[in-house]
């Protein structure tokens, strides 16, 4: 059986925590799946490592990105961190996150939301279940996440 | 009993220090608190390190942060030692900061200076005390410390 | 016998990869190849950490990064990664890059693709096969990988 | 008896090493010095690592940095490397940083220089006898160095 | 007998690598140099690390960077890089760079790059084989390498 951690933000504004527990729940039926909130992105990094600590197979981090420089600063260090936590204890984190300025609409942000944190959810249940080798069919194929795969150029 | 760790600094021009130590004790009545006042932000993180390494269960760090690149760099800085202090010793350490021009009042900053010390002291106490679980009922509502809360999108 | 690893993603719109492993093979017929996709960028310091815990003496790792300021924010976490699995392994990662903003074109980046890919898999060999002396002949002499030579200044 | 560490540079323009061990010399009477100079603040991070690696109670870096852009991207690794030097020994580092455009006349700048110098080796000293209560009764007041204090907000 | 490592690149427009070992076999006649050139400067860390694993003393590495913010984003990360080879291994690594942007006319850069090299790899011998006191003559007299010296203000 294999341990999924699952760290999202009260700072968010979709429950994409929600959305990544049900993926990883359908795509690996033989599971068990952590949970962790934090406040915002910058603890994302100590709750992936502590979700790791007990012993997760993996991580999927749901963060969510203001639009002022500030909150980029926020980004950019709370990446080096997810990165960080990933070489220390060679696990996957997947680094999910919306900016708000991705969309104008609320609607549009929503889908982003869950179409990103739907496919990371998947990515992650492949590369814990069937490693590195699980993906390769994909490679090179131009995929997205949050909005339309770009395609394979040739 | 907690142990929490509360580390702030003279630059700051409001004592966000004192509204997180009496936060902190008005949730948490069975807990030791250990003050850590250094010059500015690039100092938190070893005092955050000293903390934890004196027996702290978490630490909350108070940041104010001028208006500057320059200052804005020395922000980035930090943001990245805070969350390697965390990633090297698993505890949560929340990094709470106040950047000048945030506000043009001085009312008004030390408005965002109160409501953001004492939201996340509450958060601190929570994560510590409670664990992972604690803030799972307000995942995704679009909470804010500082400002009025964004609120969930649905 | 030497082991390769070759960490490339989905996100990519050139399978980068195919050609490294191709590349490689060429250069060193007594060689194992160990291939390991992941969705994007983010992903690949941990990729070459897991290929060199599993006993590869070098790793080639094969980005796409998108146009955006936020990608280059990505663009400049990743790259701190694989310095660091670096500076801890003390192996090589060949930190393979190309950004969609080098050409208007498709075929210029398939060509800016291929070129830096083949070239730097060229160079993974040789520092892997025959160590810091192996590209001293070209020391300063303005090599590039996906453009023409700068060439030596005299 | 303590010992300081007090590492500065060739680059600068005003010997802040100098007046660093004058402050530290007249606040503590029962106190070793040892002094590294390097060629710039690059370098300082391995200084100050040193000095603690040979018995450094705490040490304080005196930088310069240029105006250019380029400039400012070594004064953020270089931050980015004392805060880590911190971060894995537990020691105060004062990162003590005059940047060349923050004023126009060098009367000016050599002001900011021995003044920020001056205090900032006063906190060191405090920091290092006395610990983190040391500082406290600052705390919000909004100390700087190298200009005039902004004061508490009320 | 001390021992130095000099890690260049195949990117650079000027052998400096070259010029860096005559200048340190001059100043020092009783050392071993050991060369490690690399393609590019984001592999000049681990060239470091490798050197100083094989028992140098101290280390130099000289890069070329070019134009583009790309270009500038690769520095930073190369920057952290050196830093924290040095804060790990307790060793200096010069980090010598040339931008291409810091002179128009070929000769200038060439110039620049021959008295860059040349004046670190000397701080270079000064600080392996005296310490850190060999260069306090020199503090705060504003010495500059590539372009003459700025001087000390008073």
């Amino acid at each position: 059986m294999r341990k999924y951690g699952v760290a999202d933000t009260t700072f968010s504004r979709v429950n994409m925590g929600d959305i990544a527990e049900r993926t990883i729940r359908k795509d690996d039926n033989d599971c068990e799946i952590v949970r962790y909130t934090v406040p915002g992105i910058k603890d994302l990094p100590v709750a992936a490592k502590k979700l790791i600590d007990s012993g997760c197979d993996g991580v999927i981090t749901l963060g969510w990105v203001g639009r002022t420089q500030l909150d980029k600063y926020s980004y950019i260090s709370s990446s080096i961190g997810l990165i960080m936590v990933q070489i220390l204890t060679s696990k996957h984190v997947m680094d999910v996150t919306v900016h708000e300025e991705e969309a104008e609409h609320p609607d549009d942000l929503v889908r982003i939301a869950e179409d990103r944190a739907t496919k990371h959810a998947r990515n992650l249940v492949r590369l814990v279940r069937d490693g590195g080798k699980s993906l390769r069919e994909y490679a090179g194929k131009g995929l997205r996440q949050g909005y339309e795969n770009a395609g394979e150029l040739d």
